[in-house]
């Protein structure tokens, strides 16, 4: 895997992180491509390792065939093809909704708060939604993967709280700028996609061999995954701190435990975080891999953001074993399974070399159906397009309402609540300072009432955490899920458009008759891929509404029942007259 | 009755408003003193007729004796007492309590909304509270009692809405600027004690005739007014238009039905403020009698309109009937009995001249009970100031509250769950358009709870009118009962710095010993009708608050359990999975 390199732009690393000075022209060898975060790990002629920015250098050898790399000599493919699929992927890929312009990250879990109608920050001690998403934690994910059990960046340190742990993490994220940031998406997201679009695939000579086949059936909703008879499922718990380089240094570990073995192992944010760059790097290009929580950005108490960051990494497990093609994939059972540091080690190495990765994961897909009329195609991806678009906006939507709610019912209403309820209280001491014969019958009901309307006021400030929290989480989540399908549909038409062009392509000898058919029968695998992963997407979006949906209408019936009983009793406390 | 008058000051009549043009060192002849308003009507040498501002003349003589007089040269009172009754007047009687300065009418049942915090006009339209007040509407009666049947102003006029007949009306108010206002208070009000002081009853030398005497026992919780065995009740309902001058002219006519002949009589607003007016004169300094209900200022809806006033008529109404001494009054027999027109008129000339006003309504009570010692009178009066002050705070504070209740409840509260029902109503409809087999079990539902929620904002929008109404307006009822205390107490701590001057008076031969004795026990008088008018008070708050507060707390129930109601059977629609 030996990756030479032209460098483009003259380019001056940023002292203490670990970044390389690149010269324009200079030669360098890439020794990991796997770093995230629009960044490579390169090495200079003088034998220096260190990170360049993606986008400042050009690659011009690689070893492999049918991988993820960025330069498409090795594939035979003509110029033409690439790039107007390049042009196809910055107007369809980077962004084709215009409404997520402002979310550079393109599905973080978090960042809908960066909503301009949505977001007031100020009052956001209450409102876990309300101050996260500045910046995009998973977007750099570490300098290598020596250090794995060593750099501390991405937990907390033992100095206390989060702040400085953080700024030393934004800092690595802002290196290179703007560039880092739409790197992310157009290099590093889908990078079999991104330079070369899906012909990599499309006229791709060699597909995966039959043991890592993956099968669409026809099922009665259309075409469906192959899924387990038992659903795998895990518990992530039991956060505990641990620290190192004798207690400098402090992380936090989650015990997470898996239905099938029931052992449990132990795994840190920066764990999570390599697990998702890898299923990004293997799925993403078929199923939409939704992003890690955000990573802790200002200081909080430390055990409400533990919580919280369990529950959604819980959240993002549950998501991923319910998966029936993530969670059989090997990296996916290791991350679940390993028995000891080696195991996970070498499991490690074995997962970050895997060469099915980006759209060459539609090689290893068989549907067990007759090949589809490109025509159809077209319509299903439109269909899809279209009802992701629109859910998108929906589900903003709420999450929009759902803060202003969430503010109104912390904020305003219980001080106007507990005003009320001062204000009868203090009525009422008045009364019982007249003198005047019987007055306590009045007076002990009034302060009784009084003190409802404070305590509603009290639940109603409560009351969000109990409700509103698992619609807002719900929501977020499928924010976060449909963030992916851009990316996930802009393969697909790029696909499309490539097929389209078959004969035009036949005509001028561009690719032979047999690439034409090669590529009809791979787009409408690329489809059935596209429906099943739909279907999915539509059975569990409709058991996750139905079930939030009731948990939260529940709590608000209980809610209201128990102010009327409350009152009820207030009003009981007068005596009729 | 003829009293002449010095001119003090140039005053220019406004044309149409029935004034009358009047010079400095003029003499004119005063015809009518119970205009109110800060205005007299009066006849200048060349027999013309108009009004004039009260505080731009000097009455110069007068052949009543112990009657409501401006002079108090007829009645052999010191000058020594009677300037510095004035200085009290001035600081104790006319605005002890600071919180009041904003309010220059001293109580209007409607002013409220002057409270800097509680206003917030724009929104007023579904607020009763929100945009009233502007102007005090009985101070200005009328020209004069022989125009008893047409002049229109204070009804409306036939051309429609208020404005109009409004804007002629606040010009007739805002003549003589600041001083008709003030002058209210310190002249119209009492004008027995305005500008002599309680001393005119303390040394009155005869006092009112066995037949008009009103008893004060001595009850369970002290002194007591003599009740009647059945309380008078009336009802007021059915407001007519009527018109005249060939349908030039229109005004609502109430009828009122009291519950002892049953037999309804007619009634214009006028009418009431008549009677207002005279129970004002009569009663004001040992009862407090609550203002009218405003007129309307700014144009709302005709029926909207009336059907408001009545229901504060009603309140008023039910007030004066509730009370023994009101109840009981000639004039108030006669506005709620007479038998036609000719017997109203006459009626009305009597009670007109009836005497017995001001301070000298003391002169009618007879308490069956030992005198009080002037220490124990001193420190009564101390206990209801404090506790009438410290009522008054908190029944403000419980119409601040409640205002800003009533807009939430009516502005971004239901709003706020309408968009949360359109928003799931919203996403339940992309959903719908997923194509996905069995998803109307899901959006069904999610439509139905979106419906409900709709619905709950349209139930918090109309609920204030349910119960928070009733709150407020019992509470604003007390508020103008209340801004009536301080003249009464006023006219009390007058009488007591009066009685505590008596041995220096007597020493220095101002008044005689046997005055001294005098003087002692009218003020014990005075006290013992203090205490069972506070005992009255105090009786019908708890009366009020107690069935005002069940009123509210039940409505508040069903309303919380109506909301809980409607979300179980929106979570009903949702199938368990």
């Amino acid at each position: 895997m030996a990756l030479k390199a032209q460098v483009l732009y003259d380019f001056t690393a940023e002292p203490g992180n670990n970044e390389l000075t690149v010269k324009e022209g200079e030669t360098i060898t890439v020794t990991n491509q796997n770093i995230g975060g629009g960044w490579i790990e390169a090495q200079n002629s003088r034998g220096e390792v260190g990170l360049v920015p993606e986008d400042y250098i050009e690659v011009s050898s690689t070893d492999a065939q049918c991988m993820v790399v960025i330069s498409p000599q090795t594939f035979h493919i003509p110029h033409s093809i690439l790039n107007e699929a390049t042009e196809t992927d910055a107007s369809n890929g980077n962004d084709p909704w215009s409404v997520w312009n402002a979310d550079p990250s393109g599905g973080s879990n978090n960042n809908w708060a960066s909503n301009p109608e949505g977001t007031q920050t100020g009052k956001a001690a209450a409102d876990p939604w309300g101050s996260v998403a500045q910046g995009h934690p998973q977007a750099y994910q570490g300098p290598g993967e020596d250090d794995e059990w060593d750099d501390e960046w991405d937990d907390m340190k033992s100095t206390g709280g989060y702040a400085e742990s953080e700024s030393g993490d934004g800092g690595a994220m802002q290196r290179g700028g703007a560039h880092a940031t739409s790197m992310k998406i157009s290099l590093n997201k889908f990078p079999g996609f991104s330079k070369s679009g899906p012909e990599l695939y499309l006229l791709c000579k060699q597909l995966a061999k039959g043991k890592d086949k993956l099968p669409i059936y026809m099922g009665e909703v259309g075409p469906v995954w192959s899924y387990p008879e038992t659903q795998l499922d895990c518990v992530v718990a039991d956060p505990k701190k641990g620290s190192k380089m004798y207690g400098l240094k402090s992380y936090i570990e989650y015990q997470i435990t898996p239905s099938t073995t029931n052992r449990p192992v132990n795994h840190r944010y920066k764990h999570f975080d390599w697990l998702y760059e890898r299923l990004l790097d293997k799925f993403g290009s078929a199923i939409p891999i939704p992003s890690l929580p955000d990573k802790q950005v200002t200081g909080r108490f430390e055990e409400e953001f533990i919580k919280m960051r369990m529950e959604r990494l819980q959240g993002w497990m549950t998501r991923m074993c319910r998966h029936p093609v993530v969670s059989s994939s090997e990296v996916f059972q290791l991350f679940l399974t390993y028995k000891d540091e080696k195991d996970w080690k070498m499991g490690k190495r074995k997962a970050e070399k895997d060469e099915t990765v980006g759209v060459m994961i539609f090689s290893t897909i068989e549907p067990e159906a007759p090949d589809l009329d490109p025509v159809e195609v077209e319509q299903k991806c439109e269909q899809f397009s279209r009802f992701t678009k629109a859910m998108d906006d929906g589900v903003k939507e709420i999450l929009t309402v759902g803060h202003e709610h969430w503010k109104r019912c912390t904020g305003p209403l219980p001080k106007e609540y507990q005003r009320i309820g001062k204000a009868f209280q203090n009525l009422s001491s008045v009364f019982n300072s007249s003198g005047y014969q019987g007055e306590s019958t009045l007076t002990d009901a009034m302060t009784e009432a009084g003190k409802t309307y404070e305590e509603i006021g009290q639940m109603f400030a409560e009351q969000p955490k109990k409700d509103l929290h698992f619609l807002m989480e719900t929501n977020n989540e499928y924010k976060g899920l449909l963030g992916c399908f851009p990316d996930t549909i802009g393969v697909h038409k790029a696909a499309i458009d490539k097929v389209k062009e078959a004969d035009k392509l036949v005509a001028t000898s561009k690719i032979t008759p047999q690439d034409k058919v090669t590529m009809a029968k791979r787009v409408s695998t690329m489809s059935y891929t596209l429906q099943a992963e739909m279907n999915h997407f539509h059975s569990n979006r409709i058991y996750d509404y139905n079930r939030v949906m009731q948990l939260y209408l529940e709590e608000q019936v209980k809610f209201y029942e128990t102010i009327a009983a409350k009152l009820r009793q207030a009003h009981g406390q007068f005596t009729t007259m």
